[in-house]
């Protein structure tokens, strides 16, 4: 046995970080009891037994910090104050939360860090800690005994950044094994302070349209998700602003695609969406690309307003025609979606605003989901989205 | 103006977390003058400015936390102290670092924390910031202009847990278009605290493979990185502890890839490697099972002594015959490669091994290069070995 434990120690030694404590400290001994019926979070690094899921919903977070003065959890924008032990381990529990994913930060004298205990995720412009809260009676974000594709890691070189840049690519099952095939393809953008990885990792894009694919849903599609970042500051939500990344898309992004994977490379088998920021370019960089893409997502979007301070967006004048010429647009658009959660401030706006364009006679179909600005009610409005795709033959 | 800057604060608001100072904390002003000669690391988070490398590689780190009241920068086993400057922000300088990957952690007020404008990495048992000090002259970690190939992310289903894995495959530039042809399959393991990902993050093995095959120096081979982390405590280094990975990497993961891609499902067209705790799963797994793999990389394992209290092991005990049959060894093999770094306090167990292995008559290569018990000397073992492969026609 004596050999086994030393063995173990040259294991960890792998890391030559002096970083043992951190390894352990949410890695509960096993004679702990653990609260009834709670489990450990899907979310959680390998065997951490904390974060922990009540039944009720809420969570218990812990971290060792014996020399802080001040630990709180702050998730959902509440921050839940943490409770030192004998041992420096500090313990707190969260109201019941929603369904969903939710990033979330412990917060030690004031820093936000992440919990070493958590996997992370590229949100709010950095790498986050995060839960993912299940929802009761919802299968689709589960992995299934089915046929699965794939998430590909690409880089590509970009004339807009003068760089090499990466992005992520969803084939469907059957990609690898038919090889004369040739697929549509749907480009969704993630949020602001996000990036290519939102939609793989946090959106869970392919297990959604593995398990579309499966039931017969929804067309089997190859899904591109692009780095939107290309220039700091972002432009704003102006056309101006959208012009580097409508270039980065459309000119690198799209051409680097139907080189490297099997496509059909016309606009009717090119769809696009987008959540929040990548909304927003969806509404420009589609609505006004119709010539390149045939259908378009747009998820939660804050540019018609719903955010302290934004203003609306004459429709008719950023995307010309939209609404005083909407004959043209429906003749063109196979499916046009617009969504937003129940809970997210920009809701009135979006609901206003499909309003104004159906009035108009834009073909254009509206949905709300329960949740807040989250990841929730993106992934449903992929599920519902890619469900309206590539459905002409 | 105002528009623009109203959208963008709708942009960051995707994150419902209030966590902006987050954000913000170490993208610099584009006004403040940089140190001459230095350089953003590569590893940084969209457009941070630090952690910053100087000409003599040292690193400057910063972190906002007005509120602490101490905070160090934690790298290579070393701690150094910050300083505060009036608006609550920490800068602290390391001495010159050598060359290639290293995790790091920020500690406040004694707490070990991910700098927030570092991409992560899984090490250490954690989500874990790391800097990348590039190494002159040594072009080959760098993407070029060259056919690239791809990295996949991948669920299976395991009889061993007894749930759904993740592993990444490195497919070669022509995989994808070249619909008939096979190819062999390279299986590499991370060390311990490490996963799946690290080959493919920290390791660069999608870009050494790249460059390698352009330049016509290895053959096309796909490599298959998995998850070794199948028991806690990870049985330690002995054949009864290497059951449950052997079982997950030859019962579980090998028909999986022969299933899902276009292998040559022989022994002559399968090798193994690994680092560290993945060599010590490499002497087991791959020299006792030469009728799955022909080939075997053992890179600065502490199996064989060097780390404090681990005793050395008995080669023909622990494989048998593989001193006192080396002749049968040697009909298997068609590559062994024993590889440490220079600095690394492994080294000269792994010598000692080889030289006693060779003395047997057992064809081993053994290789050092400079540096510690890091990414560098795996990278170069890596691209090492990956040049002796499945040269036999």
């Amino acid at each position: 046995m004596q050999l086994r434990a030393h063995r173990f120690v040259a294991a960890i030694m792998a890391c030559t970080i002096t970083s043992l404590s951190a390894f352990a400290q949410s890695m509960t001994p096993s004679r702990e009891q653990m609260p009834e019926g709670s489990v450990a979070m899907e979310t959680n690094i390998n065997q951490h037994s904390y974060p922990r899921l009540m039944p009720d919903n809420s969570i218990i977070f812990r971290l060792r910090a014996p020399e802080a003065q001040k630990v709180q959890a702050d998730i959902c924008g509440v921050k839940y104050d943490m409770k030192r032990d004998d041992n420096g381990v500090w313990t707190g529990q969260t109201a019941p939360q929603v369904p969903g994913f939710h990033y979330y930060s412990l917060v030690v004298d004031g820093v936000s860090v992440n919990d070493p205990a958590s996997e992370t995720f590229y949100g709010c412009g950095r790498m986050m800690s995060a839960v993912d809260v299940p929802e009761k009676d919802l299968d689709y974000l589960t992995i299934k005994d089915i046929p699965h594709g794939k998430v590909s890691t690409l880089n590509y070189y970009s004339k807009v950044t003068g760089s090499w840049r990466t992005l992520c690519v969803y084939t469907p099952p059957t990609y690898d094994a038919n090889s004369d095939k040739r697929y549509p393809v749907l480009y969704i953008q993630h949020g602001g302070g996000e990036d290519h990885r939102g939609w793989m990792q946090q959106g869970k894009t392919n297990i959604i349209l593995d398990n579309l694919i499966a039931e017969g849903k929804a067309e089997e599609m190859i899904v591109v998700s692009a780095n939107s970042n290309v220039n700091a500051g972002m432009g704003g939500y102006r056309w101006e602003g959208m012009q580097a990344f409508r270039a980065e898309l459309v000119d690198n992004v799209i051409p680097f695609i139907d080189k490297t994977f099997r496509t059909v490379a016309d606009r009717e088998h090119r769809a696009m969406c987008g959540l929040s920021m990548g909304g927003g370019q969806t509404f420009y960089i589609g609505l006004r690309g119709l010539d390149v893409f045939s259908s378009v997502g747009i998820f939660s979007t804050g540019m018609f307003g719903g955010i302290n301070g934004a203003a609306g967006t004459d429709l008719d004048k950023e995307v010309p025609g939209l609404l005083s010429d909407a004959a043209s647009f429906n003749k063109k658009l196979e499916a046009f979606l617009i969504t937003c959660g129940e809970q997210d401030p920009r809701i009135e706006h979006n609901k206003r605003v499909a309003a104004e364009m159906q009035s108009h006679g834009l073909k254009v179909k509206f949905e709300s989901f329960p949740g807040d600005h989250e990841w929730q009610p993106w992934r449903k409005s992929l599920h519902s989205f890619a469900q309206m795709l590539f459905k002409a033959k």
